[in-house]
């Protein structure tokens, strides 16, 4: 059993920290709201009033924040977690954040002797509950083995997938696609409404033969009842978009389809759609059309 | 049993009409090209030196034709299927074509008293001889029943979707989606290929998550071994393309993703990629970025 220290108890980082306390680890959890801090000593962890205090002593570092500005402020600020880190520690940071960042961090880390891997989750809010994340880990081979128990309280699916930022490049894709399918069977289902189809079974049978996705199978019932309560918001992916872009632009790449789904994502927050689920897209490919 | 007649042995045809054949049916088959009537004679089946001649006797009659313009010139053309059929006969039209011929087909074959269903397939040759297609039918509700039990000996999923056309409408969706969902995995490939990324690894969590898809199971293992040998051509999909296209217009709408893809598959056939499998969409993309 471990000495943990787990630094952002949202949506995410709340049940992965539960898991963890769940399995057998000492787990000591900060967050920026003290509720959240609450429920984790009501789940058995431990209060830390700083990062600080929540690291000083742990084997094992997690952090699950918002976005790359976080991590960096988090990890690498003054008084944060490199600061106060033990000699030998692993860090392993489970935000979807840039891959540059990520790579910048396990460099910060090493030259402070702590191990650090980039370890974005997939599955949302029910799988973190249930602790059956998909995990896509970068970083080195011994640090991966180091992980593998705490990860394994926390996921199902974990893959080393490469060096550093390869996690986090890997989350990318992930949502690169997920954006994708999901615009697909928004346009599709605007398509078969228009022609006055049965929707139900024509999304029965699209599922059912080279068309299926998990997509087509989690939301699609939803996307047809115009049920867009999150599940992952629109913003959130929005900023992945962006993670998406930047890593392609870095990498000296065109992605025509993964830049046009970014564009559709992005008018969708614009236009204020931002707290909707991500399969709230529909609503943005329904007003192109002037439809409801 | 029924006495079927079935125009078009080719790909699909072929063993659709030996599953009929197999499911005890008396088949008459007609065929362009005498070595495709000359199979189905070898499975238990009867030749017809004419179209005319396999659909006279026939109760149902098949037609699995390339495009729009070859089922109205067989159909509806002097000497062609309606002009020989039986009143009270049943057609099922199982090529991909548009919606809107398909309802002209409906139409004319009810002036003559027979009735008409557009029943595309999805599934490729491997379900066409397994007899596990999913087939996506249009038609009138009595004639959906009476054609239950020739589908049931080439398709599992047998859905009926709505009116004429529908069925081709749902297809046409079908389509969008598998361009898309195949134009996605090529990005999301070349992206973890010029970062580095182990591929085999990245597919494999990728897979496991929301990203999901059977493109991805199916086609993704050989899209990353540059596998290419068809399978369903891009060709193909650039012709059901144009259906999605025309459909898309014919009832108003702007489907942005769904007309991206479109012009990639496009450029893939004017680069002479057309006799590729459709995940040979990966080589436009790959091309795009100045990698192989």
């Amino acid at each position: 059993m471990s000495k943990v220290g787990f630094i952002g108890l949202g949506i995410m980082g709340g049940p992965m920290a539960a898991n963890l306390v769940k399995a057998g680890h000492e787990v000591v959890g900060y967050n920026r709201s003290q509720a959240k801090v609450d429920k984790l000593v009501a789940d058995g962890g431990k209060a830390a009033a700083t990062a600080a205090e929540a690291v000083r002593d742990a084997d094992i570092i997690f952090t699950m924040l918002p976005d790359s500005p976080d991590v960096e402020a988090v990890v690498l600020g003054e008084d944060g977690v490199l600061a106060n880190a033990k000699s030998g520690a692993l860090l392993i940071d489970c935000s979807t954040i840039r891959p540059d960042v990520s790579r910048r961090v396990a460099e910060a880390a090493a030259e402070k002797g702590v191990r650090a891997l980039d370890a974005p989750v997939s599955g949302g809010e029910p799988k973190a509950i249930d602790g059956t994340l998909s995990i896509m880990v970068g970083g080195d081979a011994d640090a991966f083995a180091a992980a593998q128990d705490v990860l394994g309280a926390v996921g199902t699916t974990i893959v080393h997938v490469g060096p550093s930022g390869a996690g986090q490049t890997v989350k990318a894709a992930n949502q690169l696609i997920v954006a994708g399918n999901i615009g697909l069977v928004a346009e599709a289902l605007v398509f078969l409404e228009a022609h006055g189809v049965d929707t139900e079974a024509g999304l029965k049978v699209l599922g059912g033969g080279l068309a299926g996705s998990t997509v087509l199978d989690a939301k699609g019932g939803k996307m047809r009842g115009r049920e867009f309560a999150p599940g992952f918001r629109l913003e959130l992916h929005h900023k992945d978009m962006g993670i998406v872009q930047a890593a392609a632009r870095d990498a000296g790449l065109t992605i025509p389809l993964g830049s046009l789904v970014s564009q559709l994502v992005a008018a969708a927050v614009a236009q204020g759609d931002g707290k909707l689920d991500h399969s709230g897209l529909l609503k943005q490919i329904t007003q192109l059309n002037g439809r409801d």
